[in-house]
């Protein structure tokens, strides 16, 4: 079986995730365009939307209000797979709200670097009494 | 790059997960538990709850009360990432519901078969007007 975590692939994961988030929080939709796989094959779950295919995220992406996106990630967990896959997984909160959010990435080494092949955002319902 | 969508990889990974949702359906524990990785990386973020590790999922799956979870799947998707890594992503409709679910998984072919690294599971808000 492949390699769980070789640490120069994982750093490169942990980069390409960094890039990522700070894209999201700057709502820098061309970053963000740029880390999504280029493919008909991706696809992105959101909190309130499901789009298959790069062009209906990148469309998704630019008529996007640019609300503030600001928040403080949790349990972050980066996990690769021998070199060329990898997972990256973390809850969240938005700031001034106290709802876990939690984001799945699927990572894809492609000949122009690490790009999210899937991803899935969910907010997790308050429980009872929390 | 690696190939996508080897077909004899995409049977290996629809039967895999056909299997898990048979399993899902008939809240077949033992089954549900093989389908995961053994390992302390495999994580599920649940409906309502995010677990870390096998041990946590097995211990949920022990615990949870077998409500009915017959449901519809709509736009399943199985990507397949070379030979050994695949995702399986699926909308559902649970039997009587109306909300939207999605089920993101990620594949792995590990010594024993194929088996499940990370799994997301969330419901979708219902929309305004919806």
């Amino acid at each position: 079986m492949f390699e769980i975590n070789l640490p120069e692939i994982v750093a490169e994961v942990a980069s390409a995730f960094a890039c990522y988030e700070r894209a999201l929080v700057a709502n820098d939709v061309a970053a963000l365009d740029q880390l999504f796989w280029m493919s008909s094959y991706t696809l992105r779950y959101g909190v309130a939307e499901n789009l298959y295919g790069y062009d209906a995220i990148a469309n998704f992406r630019a008529t996007r209000p640019p609300i503030n996106m600001t928040r403080r990630l949790m349990n972050t967990v980066i996990t690769a797979y021998g070199r060329d896959f990898a997972t990256a997984n973390t809850e969240f909160q938005r700031e001034g709200s106290t709802v876990t959010g939690r984001q799945s990435h699927v990572w894809l080494r492609t000949p122009e670097g690490w790009r999210i092949a899937a991803a899935h955002v969910s907010l997790m319902p308050k429980q009872a009494g929390a």
